[in-house]
């Protein structure tokens, strides 16, 4: 598959450090930015941007969780190829500092994500003015749209799609529910309710489909891709990089760099944290459920290969009717 | 997605076996008989059929491997419940014996299914055409078609569509190489060329696409679709079960009966024996190649982690030129 208005964006860090609250090290950092800069992603999106406060420590939740501008620079310096992808970072609503934020000319990041339930899209919106305003590139990342009651999420695309400065509109399947052909039917209802933002693409790897539901996305228009290397991401995790390059076949891009960042960063570090695919995750996926409790299964040693158990009690067939 | 036509074929034991020369124990494959039963799979594979041999011995390759009709009784006689799946057992080409075949209704397989590459199918056609004599049901599976020149391919089909003893056809993914699109192009060939033959579709998951692939087997009209619990088989495994049945949704199969035996069974054997996707098996797939090179990787402890060197030689970007 090759069409050149497509983009790939790199979310590596910032879905991966959700696993463990981003105790990444900086050289783990930097050599995923070396990889995403000598592969040729068009951006990185390197962490969240939250405010700091007591409650939400650097030390506690990761300097990724908060992306300062300097510790972008340090990994962005510690480069110096020709290359780079634009820097992005993710906003969620309600926990961010507009206020703190400097003007993009004078930041090394270039877009801001931001991520919303469709109860907040409101908010969203006032977040994506606001960093439009200051010359960022922007996004909105509708979480869960799976999980939204169908009007709702209507009124929510019909006010995203009047508002000039949200550039671009993300379909994200947060719980790794949607076969591809329903991934056809959100982006045409994405395309009817916001016809004038550009769509992009987000998957979770629950049901084993967030590359080939990438593919249903490329294939339906989309041409903005978000994966991660190795597929490294909260819970089942998201769409590989790799395997997404190798489909894109497009000339700008090599895999080499990802192939090489896994062996040298990747196989040490999937020796100290799991992610991936397993049962519980492609249970929830199907039942169309939050991945909190598959999570919280994986974590729990002593019960994490109880699969029927968890069947029987996320489908609401465990002892007692349906309720 | 409903449709009342469509069947599945649990190929569990058949397709698994493969990974440790079917050291299944009796208890383990009785275990995923019971649960092929309680579930309402319509066809359960139960291993291979080859001919013993000094080469091939049983104590060293595996009851399954031969599958003699009365350890196929044991395990059947071990279920008392009331539905049982039709029992299918795979032939190879040039290493089975058809003089030693009882006629079907003195057995207790209703189904052969013939293997065989695109150089053989004159072979495959002839093993079909004497099992059906003796009163089985009969597939031709044609493997690694994505290898095969396709005219050869072509004629192969042509060949296959006028022997009326063959009654199902099987495009066969087996180096996990094929996208969705490209699952459409190929059961498009065969239509073309065999359009009186029944198709059924065998994937595997070198590129995390099994399921999707069948997903969209399933769209193209494909009735037979073969799974394994767990996804459980050779190289990267293949469409697992359990997803399959949660996306068909039809209310003859029961999903937890799958999960019970993975549960029970298969989360002890996986801490024995190793399947699934590897960085190596996404490489052999997108390449177009025989996973035993990804094989005899996952194999070596020392260098299972090297998927950049792997990625370097299968693709010929080792030393030297291109070659």
């Amino acid at each position: 598959m090759y069409r050149e208005e497509i983009q790939v964006l790199d979310c590596t860090i910032r879905d991966g450090g959700l696993i463990h609250q981003y105790q990444f090290s900086d050289d783990f950092v930097k050599a995923c930015y070396r990889a995403a800069c000598e592969a040729g992603v068009d951006i990185m999106e390197l962490g969240k941007k939250l405010a700091v406060s007591e409650q939400y420590s650097r030390d506690t939740w990761g300097k990724w969780n908060f992306c300062d501008d300097d510790d972008i620079k340090m990994v962005i310096d510690s480069y110096d190829g020709e290359y780079r992808p634009l820097i992005a970072v993710m906003y969620d609503v309600g926990r961010v500092d507009v206020a703190s934020l400097q003007p993009a000319d004078q930041s090394p990041v270039d877009m801001i994500r931001t991520a919303c339930y469709v109860a907040d899209i409101d908010k969203g919106i006032d977040l994506a003015k606001r960093t439009k305003d200051l010359g960022y590139q922007t996004t909105i990342n509708i979480m869960a749209p799976t999980a939204a009651i169908k009007t709702d999420l209507i009124e929510g695309l019909e006010q995203i799609n009047v508002v000039e400065e949200v550039e671009h509109l993300y379909l994200v399947d947060s719980y790794g529910a949607l076969y591809s052909e329903q991934v056809s039917d959100y982006l045409k209802l994405y395309r009817e309710h916001a016809p004038d933002k550009d769509l992009g693409f987000h998957g979770h790897n629950n049901q084993q489909l967030a590359f080939a539901n990438t593919q249903q996305a490329i294939i339906d228009g989309v041409n903005l891709l978000d994966a991660t290397i190795n597929g490294i991401g909260r819970g089942a995790g998201n769409c590989n990089l790799e395997l997404l390059l190798n489909f894109l076949k497009n000339p700008k891009f090599d895999v080499r760099p990802i192939y090489r960042v896994i062996q040298e960063e990747f196989v040490p570090l999937r020796r100290q944290i799991e992610w991936g695919y397993n049962d519980a995750y492609g249970i929830s996926g199907c039942l169309n459920q939050h991945p909190r409790a598959a999570m919280k299964l994986r974590g729990d040693k002593e019960r994490a290969g109880l699969c029927y158990d968890f069947y029987l009690e996320s489908a609401g067939l465990g002892e007692g009717g349906l309720d």
